[in-house]
């Protein structure tokens, strides 16, 4: 059986679920019927399966080699989000020391629900010590007031919100430090040594909506509040080796797909280069725009994921992002709207969104500006 | 681009991932570089978009149709597998009366699982009142004692592990009944209004792994315990249409086409005559052996979705069961051995399986006894 593949010139700029690499796309699709010669589709495969096993071991390689994981660290392939993770965080660590307590550094929308979700579910026990900073900067470290018999320390390595990034990691004096990082993930290099625990859902930078990888330090795993629901107990999925029940097989699948792509693009290092390249060039022209187009988010902070911005003023004029998002539309770019929460526009520039990609949208934002 | 399909003769029996239409695959592959024109996968498109909002909406209304889902029912998408419900449904529910306790009839590992799941997550306020039953017989319901001051009754309809299926809906007096229908949802009609709530993971009957389907009656949402993780209470996820955070998109489009191939194909009870003519057909098999094939499930209760049994005795016999299954996987028959739990055979006849699967492995049984 023959068809012809459907193509269209679409540049996806979205948050999340975000933009694939086309090649996955392609090897997802030829071997969507029958996978390595199986005569059955991923989507139909056991998780308990030889094959399976080694698409989930193939993929847990590929992570330890990209990020140079310690052995001393579980990979773990969950599901329910990052949201779930606000929850499983606390639920796990938070009884790592007698005073149940966790800071909590509040730069954005998510960290801050994540700081709510920590006061919520692991109630009986906990008292967050949050603070809540100016969301577009985040404060000098000098400043901050943290607490040493917290059980951790918690924050947001990119608010994809706000697109506030922090180029660099936290000290906390001996303290576990835990970091979201779903939207910057595998889009630079990270010394995961300086972490307890590290979280991203993969539909950012490497894969798509379903799968959240989880990393974390041995030593932590077994402290979980006794009523935390099973399939978010690490231990429990540590132990079963991310199969304590059917995972998101396809989800981890694809992932695989996309890391192996990372790695025949020169691994995190490279991306790296590349995603400050594209966000520079954009930020550039914002910078040089003479306040045509507003970013709302210090220099000292500004996300190379996700670039948020106004046009006409610095709270936005509503008629020229309007006029602006549908001029994008007509020249293939989409999901450019900003969060509901914020509004304005953003340009998310994870991994997979092409040099030329954000190079096009620089054009466009040089020829809108010209004709205003 | 043009490319040639890869096709080979494999029959899939396995308990879940499970075999999915071929016309649905079919479907998926060809769109999935670029769904409906878009010049964007599935795997890319923002859950927030007014495309993605047709796939989801599209899906809960073939739901709905399938199983006439009354209006006062909430239909939710979620992530987490029945595991993960098997903690949310007490988190939930159990608050539903004062006495804070339940009715958990067990008949199998996945209502045995459940039970253990309510009485740790909702520890503080549950005493839940689970009895254990022969695995192999659901006890006659004159002879059950269920409790009228129970926030809910629950059962598994289907025990995959065991091949135990619930013929009847259990009548609770009033009491809310909660039913896991993961291995035998959309198989066969079914009274909804009967129910408070009914869950069930996609990847049996509708779809593939990442997606768990809960259809709950809108009365009974409001009431989860203070702590309830965010991802898992169902108002939460009620209010927000299951877009409270990114929900398992792929998986949701899958099941949406299964759910069409369903209505094609004459809907539940069209499903219904054809998991009973397939599944008789083996059993009559086993009946007629002798003795040579050995199915331990009582005739009153003998799943169509799982058909267990033994080969050369009650136990089974190692060496020829082996052999069994190494002669079919010669015939292109995949995953018939039983769970590691319980051992021998185990043939799933979920509803992709079609009527000449069956056939091929009926044929097969025969034979192989033929020979022995």
């Amino acid at each position: 059986m023959f068809y012809i593949m459907e193509q269209k010139q679409t540049i996806n700029f979205g948050a999340g679920p975000a933009k694939l690499p086309q090649s996955v796309l392609l090897q997802a699709q030829k071997e969507f019927l029958s996978y390595s010669g199986m005569g059955i589709s991923v989507l139909e495969m056991s998780h308990r399966s030889a094959d399976f096993n080694k698409i989930l071991t193939k993929t847990e390689s590929l992570l330890r080699e990209l990020l140079t994981i310690p052995d001393n660290y579980k990979v773990l392939f969950l599901q329910g989000g990052g949201s779930g993770q606000f929850s499983a965080v606390p639920l796990n660590l938070i009884g790592l020391k007698e005073d149940t307590c966790a800071d909590y550094l509040v730069t954005g929308t998510w960290s801050e629900k994540a700081a709510k979700e920590a006061e919520n579910t692991a109630k009986s026990t906990l008292s967050t010590r949050s603070w809540t900073v100016t969301r577009v900067k985040i404060p000098d470290p000098s400043s901050w007031t943290l607490n040493p018999s917290a059980s951790y320390v918690y924050y947001c390595c990119n608010e994809t919100v706000h697109g506030v990034e922090y180029n660099f990691t936290p000290e906390t004096n001996g303290v576990t430090l835990v970091s979201d990082m779903s939207s910057n993930f595998l889009s630079r290099p990270v010394d995961v040594s300086k972490f307890g625990l590290i979280f991203a859902g993969a539909q950012k930078n490497v894969g798509c909506a379903g799968v959240t990888v989880v990393i974390v330090r041995e030593d932590l795993l077994g402290h979980a509040l006794n009523d935390c629901p099973i399939v978010l107990d690490y231990k429990v999925q540590a132990d079963m080796n991310s199969l304590y029940n059917t995972p998101p097989c396809f989800s981890i699948y694809i992932m695989g797909l996309v890391l192996e792509w990372i790695k025949n693009n020169g691994g995190s290092a490279a991306m790296e280069a590349l995603n400050k390249q594209k966000s520079s060039m954009i930020y550039d022209i914002i910078n040089a725009s003479n306040g045509f187009y507003e970013c709302p988010v210090d220099e000292t902070c500004r996300s190379r994921m996700n670039v948020p911005f106004h046009i006409g003023s610095k709270e936005g004029d509503e008629g020229l992002e309007k006029e602006f998002l549908a001029g994008a539309s007509k020249r293939g770019m989409i999901s450019l709207k900003g969060h509901r929460s914020v509004g304005g526009i953003r340009a998310s520039l994870y991994n997979a969104v092409t040099l030329e990609d954000a190079e096009a949208l620089g054009t466009y934002m040089k020829v809108f500006m010209k004709e205003h």
